[in-house]
């Protein structure tokens, strides 16, 4: 048996690795201290996405040239989400103390996934917070995951099988009896994928129309699940939302959770974002009702600010939230004694086994920051989008398209009442795209869009602990320019 | 509309958060310098696991003091991974520059799930760098996951509906006409929570027998699928296994492939860890045929000791890869300018939508090791598993209880021969059971357990960099003393 000379992957001088990391350390904090001073966004060049199709390096070349590369292919283009103009979707903008903590969390390494370690029960204290900052029981079941998505999927997964415990087992084919779940159409496209990968189809999901306010059509709703009853099929789940991505609607919870106890029907809550109004006494009735949900599936990416990525689902009943999960296998065999698995096992959970300790950040900002620092930006952001709300509605040029519950605002260019719209419709729709990629070109910031009512809207969503006041006056003012610009006659 | 002074999640003094950041770097890799020193592993005291269980901070404590809770109930109780000698389970340790990656990864808190940015550009490289990897056409699709567990779950969807394309619009239940799937007796768990997920219903998952060698019976398979045919169900999946998690053994990938072209079926690969023996020249025909498969899934998280976490799904057919995930919504429209989403879209080619950049580790490590070093750090642990299994089959009063064909060696305390053995049966699995969790306990070494053939086994799975043969001689030394000890007439 001849075995070479060992390498590993530890650097051969600790003492020249240990003045790279800090150089890189002042580095990095250096580029987010003056996150301010630059475009929030900028495309990349055709030759940086050249030097991005390489073939796979045999030979190394070493940490100094794969940190330049870095430099040059990556640093300078960013989504743009840490810039305090950036609104677009909804995005998280992180904070130099969680990304400490994840450089700790990669330092220890720790495979979360289960094992008698501090991870498991550092998660379980989140998931613990989690459950008081929604006014869920200390006694439900929670899982974090990547994000929103997954979040919906455990939750409708739990949902599904809660329905019928036998499908986990037996199968949806052999079962039959056409489940069917219902949300409204302003609802997130992960319901979709949900409803798609759980083997339900695209078809089981009703989409229900929404009011003026873009909330859910409760009486449609209930002709929805009248009907279906009528027809064979059978209702399972209604999917409320704290918080539509389009508009930041929130449907009227409390009567879902109402509808839901008298049909029979899971009752689960989409609040990405919106769920977390809840830390705020003055948010909160709001997201009423929220807290009777079966399960709620919330991010603390978004508007907590935890460095990517990081969600939680909650759901009420411990047994059905492990029923589509918790398999057998000898190799996970758990121990009163030792390393091995316990009772803290967040594989029996979810989809994921070995996975990162996404709760050490979560665990370690909430207690450096305080969950009320937490509400109070949460209201600023809310705050905030009052405040551009009542510019737009106050400038001659421009008009809000949609109410404003929370801290979207969905906005268009529209030309100087009295001196005739620049043009209706398409026209209006297509002068409006271009105002808003050249507000993302020129770096002034990054809004999104959307559509609402068949119409092109400009959407800023403000979830950003760093936008100040004079952000949206820059904003308002440059969104006019361009309006202007763009329909001028040539 | 008054809005209070406004504060963000940025530090007051960036002086002082510099001088912190200095100080925990330094903290953190002096920490992994010296992982040797420490014992492996240690339980979680009670006192800790209290001071776990607190109230949702309120008001914050500060960065110091929540560094400060990370050093007292963090820090002394991972799961072990990190050092030389964990074995259990199937683990990476990631690497110093890995953790530096990470960081930057938190820094710039990109969102990776879309957008014209460098992330998405970064992935594919990433991507096309797993295809290069494993043998796949470099006009495959893949997307970058959390892991196995997950690219498995990704996988099994495209087949699902690859099966039958309506599946996804229309669901199972429609459909009917009961679709079934194949693997091993030895396969990974996430194949069952799969099945389960994806509304198939375990039942719909077959578990064939394996051979001595622990590898599928291909035999079996055939009368399994014959059967299943001539019942009116409907084949569509055969899953193969490139390193199993109780032994490493590999499937006959080859004829697995040649029996789903044959059969129409689709060929999935799980290759968590043994996918990546496609790397060394040495390794690479124990998993020939692997590249003939229309899906793999692997991990980066493991065998290439990324940070967790990071996996990868590839899928020959785009299509078949977007169908299960891709959905339209308003407020994810494509532009072909700007920052919107364009045609690097990861969030439509598995379940999740915001994620982290978790590309950027690979793409920043690999430049910097090179895969030459990776494969040679892949057949150094595969030499120590042959350097292991030489020792306790050379030893007296242990022996080795499965082939090792990669990296995991299955192990047992039996006494000296001629000696009378030190009981049977249950008596010996209890025997060894005590003896792997004494030998966690002690801090020497964490193997994990498994069931083989009924009995248990102390199973050594070495993925790990930083193991020295001399890891392998104390190991077995104390394995053998702590057999003594434990069988000896009290």
């Amino acid at each position: 048996m001849t075995v070479r000379p060992e390498e590993s992957l530890d650097p051969e001088s600790w003492d020249e690795f240990r003045s790279h990391s800090h150089q890189v350390v002042d580095e990095l904090f250096d580029w987010l201290r003056t996150v301010r001073e630059r475009p929030v966004w900028q495309p990349v060049p055709e030759e940086v996405r050249a030097a991005l199709r390489r073939p796979l390096p045999v030979e190394g070349r070493g940490l100094e040239a794969s940190w330049d590369e870095f430099r040059r292919s990556v640093l300078p283009y960013p989504w743009g989400n840490v810039h305090p103009r950036f609104w677009g979707w909804v995005n998280g903008i992180g904070s130099p103390s969680g990304a400490l903590a994840e450089l700790a969390t990669a330092i220890i390494n720790t495979n979360a996934g289960g094992g008698h370690q501090a991870a498991p029960y550092v998660e379980e204290q989140v998931i613990d917070w989690c459950k008081t900052m929604v006014g869920f029981p200390s006694d439900a079941s929670g899982v974090l995951v990547t994000g929103g998505s997954v979040a919906n999927l455990v939750a409708l997964a739990a949902a599904r099988d809660a329905g019928d415990p036998r499908i986990c087992e037996e199968g949806l084919v052999a079962l039959g009896g056409s489940p069917v779940l219902y949300a409204s159409a302003q609802t997130h496209n992960s319901v979709d994928k949900a409803a798609r990968l759980l083997g339900l189809g695209q078809r089981a999901l009703r989409s229900v129309p929404v009011d003026p306010e873009f909330r859910i059509d409760l009486q449609a709703l209930e002709r929805a699940i009248a009907g279906d009853r009528a027809a064979g099929r059978r209702p399972f789940c209604v999917v409320g939302n704290a918080g539509t991505v389009n508009t930041g609607a929130i449907d009227d919870l409390a009567a879902l959770a109402e509808l839901c106890k008298r049909e029979r029907l899971w009752f689960h809550v989409d609040g990405a974002f919106g769920a977390l109004a809840a830390l705020s006494d003055r948010l909160r009735p709001l997201v009423a009702g929220m807290e009777r949900a079966d399960s709620i599936a919330f991010d603390l990416h978004k508007w907590l600010h935890m460095p990517y990525d990081v969600g939680c689902v909650l759901v009420r009943d411990r047994e059905a939230h492990r029923r589509p999960f918790a398999t057998k296998a000898s190799y996970l065999a758990r121990e009163a004694r030792g390393a091995a698995p316990n009772d803290h096992d967040p594989g029996t959970l979810g989809p994921e086994l070995s996975r990162e300790f996404r709760g050490l950040k979560v665990w370690m900002l909430l207690q450096e920051h305080g969950v009320a620092k937490y509400a109070r930006l949460i209201e600023q952001n809310v705050e905030q989008a009052k405040y551009l709300a009542e510019l737009v509605r106050e400038h001659a040029e421009l008009e809000v398209m949609a109410p404003v519950p929370l801290n979207v605002v969905c906005l268009r260019y529209v030309g100087k009442k009295g001196e005739g719209r620049r043009g209706k419709g398409e026209e209006l729709d297509a002068l409006n795209r271009e105002v808003l990629i050249r507000i993302q070109e020129r770096g002034i910031a990054v809004p999104s869009a959307t559509s609402l009512n068949g119409r092109f809207a400009i959407r800023v969503a403000i979830t950003n602990h760093r936008s100040r006041l004079d952000d949206f006056d820059l904003f308002v003012a440059a969104i006019a320019d361009l309006g202007r610009e763009l329909s001028a006659p040539v």
